[in-house]
């Protein structure tokens, strides 16, 4: 445990009104001390470090200038906040950042006043402070809205459309794009590169010009600050760029790592603009915090570090992850067919595409956040002959839930679907958690919906969807470590529609979907000890059903547990659906279904998080005490 | 029935091959022909009309210059492709469009190989001429990929997340900007006042430079046809726009209905260019049929109609539709509670959003087609206390699913989705069929789920939206007219998560969710005739569910149906999970739970869809028996 870093000023700063007592030249040094304090605080949680590092002086100076949380302030995607988080009554927590209770990761209205409006998804601010910035016109209140969102989330058709609404309305609304060339990873796309020609000064005009469109703009009140700070900036553009022609007042690019250039835009903003104006301001991810500049993904995303080398702690890991065990089969098989082609949007490395990337850069294609676009893209080629593995987790395919049924799974194109961070996803929170997907997919006609139970599973899964041609098919693997099992030199074949047994059992039934047969396998043990011999059988496929399987288990037990990690109305419900419409539950059949639970799931530790919902060892042997009218080892025993 | 049209050029272009022996002086002739033959067959069949007038010229000319389908042709939509279907082989069935077993109305893979991508939710086309384009590319092979997108789409972020892509890249797929100011609506945004803006010359280039970025682009061989067409087109940008920006070559606005300017401009492109190009048309929806041209509408989807008159058929309504008593009672409820606002995605009459528009104009607003910033602006109202209701079909809605997700439930902001469209549509077919959206719904913690089983039910249910204020809550009701029920003069609130005894019986159970109550009512009659006394309840709810109620239903009957207009994992699954839970199947009730078929159903009458999916009265009887393990009329008799 190091010592905390000396924060004097910062000290005397609870809330954003004690930051607005501060002289503006106070503020370089509050920058310091709430970049020390971020520092040191994720270098104990770890979470999103290099995001927060690039917006402290422009969180700051927002809350000088603008008068939170009357005026509302979101954050796009929110993992930038921690800034913000510091100096809004919640820096006596900073440090129990994504711990269970603790701090979310993200913007959370339940949090927090000066959080109006969540975030964990990108691209979304824009929308949601349009919503605000008319509602304040409505209501004839005086109300600043500013949406900050960073240029990565530009490529997201969503920013685009609440653009064009908002270019269009007369509403009061002020974009701050947030423009650091980097996302997550190095952006891709023509707005990408559109960008950084203006940052560039390719495009910038003269500082006359300048003068005479803010003058325009601003009416007559420029003032020496501005002027000053014109000086200063690393040039303006006012005219003919995209975001003039989306009928928004654009200013910028500004250097957001100047209080000189800041504080003079956002006042004159802020007291004499009318209607949507975006600032472009250029901020470097990671500033001032050396590793952090240095390395190639800008901390993005951090475990627990040493505050002076950087260096991250690693967990030892006992197996490899799910991620890097699709990452490397994908490329295995696609160097045995050269009609594997990957697709992302913009998680390369989260996905494990950067292997086929690397591999195969002509056959791998990062389209930027658009996951819409990811899916009928990899449609296209699919309708070409071209076998698409379009790599999406759970939480943001549904952001493509339209163009996987129009364009997929209507037309019957063989778009395959690796589905990573599956279930439930731990510090993340409820925003990430892939709770939906099996319900979503299995509700489709000729769907193939697949879940592998670990990771020499997952080998096969993606084998069989390169070899199955006939339509989509889809496999979903949770996030983190495989449980260790040997892999095959290479996956086999599966059968489409075939679940398997793994160990038999007479008198109850454990069907599991996904990687919860783990815990089924213990489950099975202490019910085998208690005298109730059980199958534990692994389904595969949600769809198609194996109906052979299904009503073999439900015709030769008393209990039939279905386990799955996702919500309601997923592979239990397929199961629920089968049996009733074959009448296999006529004749008092125990039925459980069990699915993640019917709230929200908080952050926390997996494994807290997996006996909360009951889906562990110990929840699924309850569940078949409670079907058979006894008292578990839940009510007697330690467990 | 009137003669049909005589078409003797026409008559001898079967395929786009005869199409090319022609001369190009003949092309104007064909055009008029192909007019004619479309305004005689959808004066028949009914149909999508001016889309299709106003692309006549542009389709001929794209396959007199293009070798379809070698190169791939991909209409945005879809419903401007009747004269494409003409002139590829499907003249012949072309007054079987939209009937049972006839041509679709949109493009269609399976209907030909001159559909290579079907479509029908509009803003597609980029992204899946893009991935064909990249397939021709990977595999070196020779083709042109052209897409036909309309000024309307172009709203859609997810048009421009595949211009953002294909920017970035250098493959060959050529966009055509079919820009006739009016999608369904009027378009609202920004883009189009851009493109307005482009069209109406202001930002023309001269002559003089266009040459110049021609020659560049074209290289050398600018021949005398591109000379003359130059002359004669209103007007060439090639430098500055947004689409150079997205790293696209921009040709246009041309004239899309002159063969001078279409012709050689699609001829250089096809000979000389590289990398992606966006062509600008400007065209006329509903061009060459006088009343089409007239209309408000410009007849952009029509019943039968009289060819002389333009006067459409029109079905004597027995009941008014739910699109207007939703329409009206929100009117009615708005008139009332200044907080209540309305959004719609493009589709203000489609909706009945438009009876808000004119009541209460600055209360409504039609954000383009943008179903995921729809979602999340109107969750941003709903954060500062209003209420939105954010009117999107149910097939759309899947355009949102991300936003409803992550920026309303897990917000838990009180979004009020009136979802349309909900169960089967008919004409339009699968694409446009509403069957998700209760199970995509229910699965979120916190969400309330109605269905109104009549046009009061819906009166009911718009209030008690209003007046629910503790998170989102959304209700569904079908295409077409009510039942006819009287109708009160205000809505009533209804008990959240309580359903309605309709008819009591003491055997069997029917539970409706939604309009399949009446064929339930009908079906009751049978049962009850059949000596089966039968109760017959409306849920209201999926979620919260009504547990007393389905409790009773389970333990009083000896056969309990659930029925409901769509998938398997909605309002059947929620009720077999929480029956399994509770134990209360595991005593031999016989549970069936009726939903739309596996498959995707094709366009067809709604009533011989409803009884193909076993949701008509005779399905519902049928199951009952079959559930008691006695045949039903279904076999003995005609029903």
């Amino acid at each position: 445990m190091t010592s905390l870093p000396e924060t004097p000023l910062l000290d005397k700063v609870k809330l954003p009104t004690d930051l607005r007592e501060l002289d503006d030249r106070d503020l370089p040094q509050l920058a310091r001390e709430v970049r020390d304090e971020m520092i040191d605080a994720v270098s104990k949680t770890g979470g999103h470090l290099g995001a927060g590092l690039g917006v402290v002086e422009l969180t700051i100076a927002i809350h000088k200038v603008f008068n939170t949380p009357h005026d509302r302030l979101i954050f796009d995607v929110g993992h930038q906040c921690y800034p913000h988080k510091i100096l809004t009554g919640r820096r006596d927590r900073i440090r129990t950042l994504r711990q269970e209770g603790g701090l979310s990761g993200f913007t959370r209205r339940a949090e927090s006043e000066y959080d109006p409006f969540g975030a964990a998804h990108s691209s979304t601010s824009i929308s949601a402070g349009l919503g605000m910035a008319v509602a304040a016109d409505l209501s004839h209140t005086e109300r600043n809205v500013i949406a900050v969102i960073g240029d990565g989330a530009m490529s997201a058709g969503m920013a685009y459309e609440a653009l064009n609404n908002a270019g269009a309305l007369d509403a009061r609304l002020i974009v701050i794009l947030n423009d650091n060339d980097m996302s997550i990873a190095p952006p891709t796309g023509a707005m990408s590169a559109y960008l950084a020609r203006l940052a560039s000064g390719r495009t910038y005009m003269g500082f006359r010009d300048f003068g005479k469109k803010l003058t325009a703009y601003l009416g007559k009140s420029i003032d020496r600050a501005i002027t000053r700070a014109v000086e200063h900036a690393r040039g303006y553009v006012t005219g003919g760029t995209m975001f003039e022609e989306m009928g928004f007042y654009h200013i910028g690019p500004i250097d957001g790592h100047s209080f000189d250039h800041l504080l003079p835009v956002l006042r004159n903003v802020r007291d004499n603009g009318k209607g949507p104006v975006l600032i472009h301001v250029v901020t470097q991810k990671g500033k001032g915090y050396a590793p952090a500049e240095a390395a190639a993904d800008k901390y993005h995303g951090v475990n627990r570090f040493d505050v002076i080398t950087g260096t991250q702690a690693k967990a030892k890991p006992n197996a490899p992850s799910y991620t890097a065990v699709f990452g490397e089969t994908l490329v295995q098989e696609a160097a045995l067919d050269e009609k594997i082609v990957g697709i992302t949007a913009a998680m390369p490395s989260g996905t494990g595409i950067d292997k086929l990337q690397e591999a195969f850069p002509h056959r791998t294609f990062d389209v930027g956040i658009a996951e819409q676009h990811a899916v009928t893209f990899a449609a296209g080629l699919a309708a070409e002959g071209y076998k698409p593995f379009c790599a999406i987790y759970s939480t943001f395919l549904q952001r493509a839930y339209d163009q996987v049924v129009h364009d997929v799974a209507i037309q019957r194109l063989p778009v395959r679907f690796p589905i990573d961070r599956a279930g439930l996803v731990g510090a993340d929170g409820p925003t990430h958690a892939g709770s939906f997907d099996t319900g979503f997919l299995a509700a489709l006609p000729g769907f193939v919906v697949m879940a592998a139970a670990d990771e020499a599973e997952l080998k096969h899964m993606v084998r069989t969807a390169a070899a199955y041609d006939e339509g989509p098919i889809s496999f979903r693997y949770p996030r983190g470590e495989g449980v260790g099992v040997q892999l095959p030199e290479r996956g086999s074949i599966l059968e489409i529609g075939k679940g398997r047994i793994v160990k038999e059992g007479t008198k109850i039934a454990l069907l599991s979907f996904g990687t919860r047969l783990a815990d089924c396998l213990l489950a099975a043990e202490d019910l085998d000890a208690a005298g109730l011999p059980t199958t534990v059988a692994d389904a595969r496929f949600a769809k198609p059903l194996d109906h052979d399987l299904v009503r073999r288990l439900a015709r030769e037990h008393a209990v039939l547990v279905t386990v799955e990690e996702g919500a309601v109305g997923g592979f239990g419900g397929q199961v629920l659906h089968f049996l009733s419409g074959e009448g296999l539950l006529d004749h008092g059949l125990k039925i459980r279904s069990l699915v993640l639970p019917d709230i929200w799931m908080e952050q926390g530790k997996p494994e807290a998080m997996y006996a909360k919902a009951g889906l562990d060892s110990r929840g699924i042997v309850e569940t078949v005490f409670r079907a058979l009218g006894q008292k578990g080892f839940g009510v007697n025993a330690a467990g």
